[in-house]
């Protein structure tokens, strides 16, 4: 069994090992650079971890692991492009730093790399089962986007919608990253099953606690302004959970805020006071505690000896624990 | 043995059944859209060809050639944006009709579909074997528009630069496609080799054929304004060889004439008197003819009834007899 640290060390050693080519410089430049903000590599992680829960050789879920940190960067690049941020991890984004156009074919050369990695499976069966996952979850984060912007542009948006699209857009990629690493270790697909569902749900839980911190963490702790879901008007689990409760006149005055610039004196504020009114913070946690707790039924489903299981369900818990 | 007509129709079969899904509409609605403004269909059809050149099972290469045909359409929408393209055929580019982020996300998505037809493949070898030549196309590609937007900001390219990236933004695909068809036919390595050499080769020559169209095709056959690439100071073989022969006063002109606005009267006579002068279509129809003589060798060497080649090359060269 390997610590979290190990398993790091070895993901970026298989990262170093299998660098971007040189040339031409525009196009893969800017495929490194993304790779190189850092992160916490979360979902490759969650690969290797996936796939000690079964066998002790996780050099085998190596290449698969970083085909989902791969396809991670692609979608961050292109979802920046979408988004028009300017910045990622305090850094300019790959379209600020080159240009859109640079974006766009990085992007999609870093999403093929992903797939030739995949290819590095001990054997053709896998490599076949392994793309089978990526596709589906690949299709799915892809359809998640496209329904976050479709609610930009709706008035109405109602709770289980939002949990569907976040579900894609973010929750899956957990999921589909923990099912391929059990699939690298030949693992069962009752158990392969149950460890896309432990991501899944998991993944939804975190969605749920970033709104919620974005509102009410603790700004040394969470690094960024907090309130700025509110300024910029979007839809979370917090301000779709308090148009769900409020009464006619509270859900008026929410909407009317809701339609307001961002610079508009007092908005934070206002909005807290709703949902402290209907108690959406405690409503926030209730959710994300369900939600972990149906989550880990899944892990708790899977056969393997409890120790091989402690890296996994530690790391997601301490993750889960951040402040909320 | 089935005629082009019956393979086109084959494929537009499978193309309807395997429609992209209804939701959401704004991903999936572009995807359609594009795929449904024709073209030839040559690259699938390609893949279709040369696996009947081995079996009598076509049908195996349908995903595969439908594959070829979605990777396709995906550069196209990727690249119209990156081209500030307004029409492809007649019509609105994706993302004129929608708008940028709709066309990177829904060329994603065709891009991801693609690998799932891949995998429909008979059976687990033939379906890493194909997503391998699949990867290695696609890298590329890319790479190749990736040259191509950089020689653009450059001012001196050489002719062997030039074809370089043709070969690789268009001419690879071809041979890819080819390739893909025999290896669904468990053609041997050494004809899958032969038949990738041969549409690489032969899309080397296609590009030529197109840059001599522009300059000196009949405008009632071309379909498009004769000259466009000169007025638009692409850096095309006539260009390039015209570069590589002038003397240094011509050269000077000629460099010159390239720098101006596409508005200036008498650009198009002009950098065409310099072209006769150094018999510039006589040596764009030599290097086309000196390609297609040796694509051609390659196609001679796999071992196969004639009458099983007849489809293939009967395509080819008729493709390659459009006026030049």
């Amino acid at each position: 069994m390997h610590s979290l640290n190990e398993l790091q060390v070895m993901l970026e050693r298989y990262a170093r090992q299998h660098p971007f080519p040189k040339e031409p410089l525009r196009l893969y430049e800017p495929c490194t650079y993304m790779l190189s903000l850092g992160g916490k590599r979360l979902r490759p992680l969650l690969t290797l971890m996936a796939c000690e829960l079964f066998i002790d050789e996780v050099e085998e879920a190596l290449p698969a692991a970083w085909a989902v940190e791969l396809f991670h960067n692609f979608t961050l690049i292109h979802d920046d492009i979408m988004d028009a941020a300017p910045l990622r991890r305090g850094k300019p984004t790959v379209h600020m730093r080159w240009n859109t156009n640079t974006g766009i074919l990085s992007g999609d050369v870093m999403l093929i790399f992903a797939y030739q990695h995949l290819l590095k499976a001990c054997n053709n069966q896998t490599a076949v089962e392994l793309v089978g996952i990526f596709n589906r979850v690949a299709v799915e984060v892809c359809e998640g986007q496209q329904r976050d912007v479709d609610f930009e542009q709706r008035d109405e948006v109602c709770l289980s919608e939002y949990l569907r699209m976040i579900e894609q857009k973010t929750a899956v990629l957990l999921g589909g990253a923990l099912e391929m690493g059990a699939c690298c270790a030949g693992a069962s697909p009752t158990d392969r099953m149950h460890l896309y569902h432990f991501g899944r749900i998991v993944g939804t839980a975190f969605q749920i606690q970033d709104d919620w911190l974005d509102t009410y963490g603790d700004p040394a702790r969470v690094g960024k302004q907090v309130g700025g879901d509110i300024l910029q008007n979007k839809k979370t689990f917090l301000v779709l959970r308090a148009l769900e409760l409020a009464n006619e006149t509270d859900r008026t005055a929410l909407c009317q805020w809701l339609r307001t610039p961002a610079d508009t004196p007092g908005k934070v504020e206002a909005v807290r006071a709703t949902f402290d009114r209907y108690e959406i913070s405690a409503h926030a946690t209730a959710a994300k505690a369900q939600l972990q707790q149906e989550a880990f039924k899944h892990l708790d489903a899977i056969k393997v000896p409890l120790d091989r299981q402690a890296l996994l369900r530690q790391t997601v818990e301490q993750l889960l624990e951040r402040d909320s």
